[in-house]
């Protein structure tokens, strides 16, 4: 059986203004995403900016959306560190508050090689008794995946799917057709935001989109659209969706994560959803010029009442 | 007054085969280096394979690190984690623990621009009333620290000296003169072991070796003929020395960690001051052939005696 | 009127034991590639081994391509360089060898900056009177063409085109919705021979596949199913075509021009098109191993009498 | 018998305003470096622009520069190309016009695995009987020449010197030891503007530095200094080259060629040694802001009448 398919936001962490979690808008961030029919939700990935959260604040997220969701669809928890002993403390932690499953990069900072990556993989599993997802992100972590360490994991029953956001696409497709030749032991999901439709056509079994936050309903459009074969429905979609990717960009002079991941909590809190789109520090807020722009692209793809924009 | 001039070890963290911090063998390591006359000991760096050490682990090694040394010179603590506000937490233990000054790398997987970063900086110095050195290793945090950044730092008392383990020797030397004209706010120390000799006829102030964790007294003639002038001799240390540091060639097979760490590891146990090499999971351990090519080395360098090599 | 659409192989050169061009082998394969139906011949590219040729020889393919396409495809002719100055000889030697358009990388060796690089282009358009078509390929000349020069170059009128050939599929498909909404001033081709299907569906207006040598009929298939909007017939087109490309990995411990465009060539070969797949020097021949995994790819998708292989 | 040997600059290519090559100032030039005791000269390196030039004028350079130096001091020919056939044709038409060494960089655009790289060098070396160096920039051509392959074309004689402009100094170092143990059957140089004298410590054989250009008799005065194991004198030298060598900070908004060969080509020009600072199109040239920087530098280090400046 499958633990992941279709759309799985990486959940946004609401900040109050002294930055704590603010509980409330996390709580109606969740229902908005369950609402548009997302197939999963997964709180401390990169969106939800786990890089900035002390260990007792990731507990606190963990606890309330697996409170929240309430069973309705899996949480898979993010449990990044820099290396296997102290992700498995975080494993345990997340298991214990209600995790579906874990997604896991590679080591942070050590400097392994295949095997020893393999192994920290393999360490990690044996550490809680729920699926392990691997989560493939070198512009975070500096370490590409490799396919064969990869579908060697899933022979071994040690990871049960991956997120791949390497955005090299040629190695997802391989990826893709390795899993399939070998009987799909692997739930391969895309983190990217811009090419789902193709992902999906080539044989993605899910996408993790942090713009999803934003327009859940857009998302899942697409994928009930793909399953459907209905590859123009699919694209027409993703092109509606890549328009509103653009507010990633309004922000001018910004690191890529108060850029980014501050554009979305900016138009979620725009279109009422969260109370504010507070960035942890030292990351600062989108300027009033950035913030106009994504009215208009909100407005533009139908999210905003353009009287309101 | 300078925190840190001269030799400055980053301190292997010694380990029992069960893993845990082998407390009898971590003294005698620092005793060893003492006695050479190093003019600090920095624990929980790279060589200490903090990565791999969970936070009651950090707090055990540098409770008896500071203990041992008894203030006969300073100890200056790691504190890498993903961004300031972790950084913080570790800071504030570390200072409570009795650690003389706090070393910090730019934060890790966030994505962070050159202005955020030093913001980052700003946070973690208003942490702690210990003096704050930045440790700049791309290799690991997948950023450079920029020269413009890091004298501003200087310019506002944030940072009071930094380590460059960035391989950029025109970079450092530009650095080093910044830093003269500037009326040296920085401790400038590099963190090459190979190329230790023409960093200090260019300025450095000190060098962090890992390899000075085996033979510190030959670090600390080097530095002694540099001060004296005596150029020749210090190159000649330097030749026997980088003689010495093709120990870490001597693994095959081994990720960097594995085979560089625990080259020194391997190393400081033959020579009877560490009880064993032994590396953290999921590291492997040197094979017989890396072992007995090491014991070659060290004869060859005059650390072993020839009968017993 | 678009200069390039549809699917445009990047000519292979065969070549005699000596080196030396094959004249028969090329016109039999340019008639492979004009019966199977392509909608344009590349010869001077990548997968041409334009690097590995004189200037003379390089006159002689283009020479000979033009005289046996007799205007039925369009010819556009590679003409790579380290400046535009020199670009600029190759090209009107092409141009007047009947060259129907000519296709320029950024510049080699040189460091130029984004206006710099612009510039080039510009300089190298005003040498010829056919169409200029940019080529990226950061792999080879280790830059990447930026999407606002780009299009500010097609604004200008300066390109008619661009080859991508940069694995960065986002970029790609920004590239194409900028053109869209810019009235479609360029023709934009993926130079990927696994993900074309995906390209086509988000909007690419051809290929220029490599892998085309060999069995330019699965391309035209996959070009046609695209056009008619049928993408299952597509993907599955892609499928068996991206088994065919396994051929590139038979080869072992090769660079990637020897085992790349030496599996092409020796595939078509194989099929009795070309005389042989030599290389030229230093580049080595596969071995027998090699050769005959290639036979059983061919046979598997159909491409060689299973008997024969 | 070395080759090369302490400061061989690389030479520039002076202009005039139509781009022709300016062979009286070109001839001024070579006299300059000449009468500072530069110990050899190398036309047609990346501070030659050698990548703007066409055929023609590569080989007007050559015989110009040949004529000049009148065999006082070697003449070493850069013979930049895509592979070893079209390297070999230019390393024939220099040495036919009087080179004493031909230099030549990894293959070029080519994907080209270490055994196909060094079978390249092999090919050249057989084109010609003057001696062949090899040039490592890795900047320029994307590929760093390894040890292992160096010293083993230097054992079969292949190649007799090589200049290493790639920054590594780490493998510089190890370069020059294994050099050492190998009986020294090549001249290593180092490419290094700011970090001769460093080099020189730790055993470099020579330097080709582009600011030789513009000072060569400081340069020559740390090659007398390092040999008469002065270090302290060398140092200084070094650190008024240095201050110097912030002419090619001076340019805002162009890219590395037109900044920093711009800046080299001005400040020569301003002493009057050249007619002009003119760069090939489409380099852009300094603008007053640059020009008046490096007036001020130029007379800050002596170079330049203050009253002048």
């Amino acid at each position: 059986m499958n633990v992941l398919h279709g759309i799985v936001p990486p959940l946004l962490t609401p900040m109050h203004q002294d930055g704590a979690v603010d509980h409330d808008s996390l709580d109606r961030l969740i229902d908005h995403l369950l609402d548009a029919g997302v197939h999963g939700i997964f709180p401390l990935g990169s969106s939800g900016q786990v890089a900035y959260l002390t260990d007792a604040e990731r507990d606190d997220v963990v606890r309330r959306t697996v409170e929240r969701v309430a069973g309705r669809v899996p949480v898979v928890v993010g449990v990044p560190d820099f290396t296997a002993r102290r992700m498995a403390e975080h494993a345990r932690r997340a298991v214990e508050l209600g995790a579906d499953a874990i997604v896991a990069t590679a080591p942070l900072y050590a400097l392994q090689d295949i095997a020893e990556i393999a192994e920290s993989y393999r360490m990690l599993a044996a550490s809680v008794d729920v699926p392990l997802i691997a989560y493939d992100v070198p512009v975070r972590v500096n370490t590409k995946l490799g396919i064969d360490m990869v579908m060697q994991l899933a022979s071994e029953g040690v990871i049960k799917g991956i997120k791949d956001s390497s955005g090299d696409d040629v190695g997802f497709r391989r990826l893709v057709d390795a899993n399939r030749a070998a009987g799909e032991p692997l739930d391969v999901l895309t983190g990217h935001e811009v090419m789902v439709d193709s992902m999906f056509l080539l044989g993605a079994g899910g996408a993790v989109p942090g713009l999803a936050n934003v327009d859940p309903a857009g998302y899942v459009r697409m994928w009930d659209a793909a399953v459907a074969g209905d590859w123009d429905a699919a694209r027409k979609e993703q092109a509606r969706l890549n328009r509103l990717f653009d507010i990633v960009f309004t922000p001018a002079g910004l690191g890529g994560d108060a850029g980014g991941i501050g554009a979305f909590k900016a138009a979620v809190a725009r279109l009422g959803i969260i109370s504010s789109g507070t960035m942890p520090a030292p990351l600062r807020p989108l300027d009033d010029s950035a913030l106009k722009a994504i009215d208009g692209i909100l407005a533009e793809v139908g999210l905003l009442d353009t009287a309101s924009a």
